[in-house]
């Protein structure tokens, strides 16, 4: 299965669902799946959280408090959810403010098996 | 109620609960409850995750995606989750990583409404 197609399945199985975008910690995104009706400039969304990304995991490095896996982040307009992959790359799954944040939590857990092995 | 109480009612109602602090984004504690078995250093987690609430508030203003609410990091060994109380202050719940994640949420939500009035 390929990247866009995982992606694909993620945003469109959860309400709310706006995008996803595969992302390296370099800030260079590897694929994408955008609605066409995204309310967000989702792809500067997701560069601009690969900076948060690198901090909160120079963070927990810091603090040992073990391996980075998820990090949501809640607006009055968004839900962000952000999965590390392996090392190098995370995903980001982005909601409206009324998306389904524990469908598209679960969603993402489940699949980022699926992409880990892609990225082998 | 004093901050202290709040914050112990959180901590020991939630499965898990480690310990819970006030915080405000100049990284300077208002007050805190921790356990006495916290196997992090609870005060060293808040003022780092200070870094990182700060970096997520310059992201989420320049995408214009609405106010920060809550952010969540979950680790191999930790769930940590942060809301904001107003535009200086924020609060930090520590849970292990079999914690009780949807309640912790539910419980910070609910109580940041009285953390708010007591900082007014």
């Amino acid at each position: 299965m390929v990247f866009k197609e995982i992606l694909r399945d993620v945003v469109e199985s959860v309400d709310g669902g706006i995008g996803a975008v595969i992302m390296g910690y370099d800030g260079i995104p590897i694929d994408e799946y955008v609605k066409d009706v995204a309310p967000f400039d989702i792809q500067l969304l997701a560069v601009e959280y690969t900076s948060v990304l690198k901090e909160v995991r120079r963070t927990i490095e810091l603090l040992n408090t073990g391996e980075m896996e998820e990090i949501s982040i809640i607006t009055g307009l968004s839900r962000v959810i952000a999965r590390a992959i392996n090392s190098e790359f995370f995903v980001v799954l982005v909601l409206d403010s009324d998306g389904n944040y524990g469908k598209g939590r679960y969603l993402l857990k489940r699949d980022v098996v699926k992409l880990r092995d892609e990225l082998r």
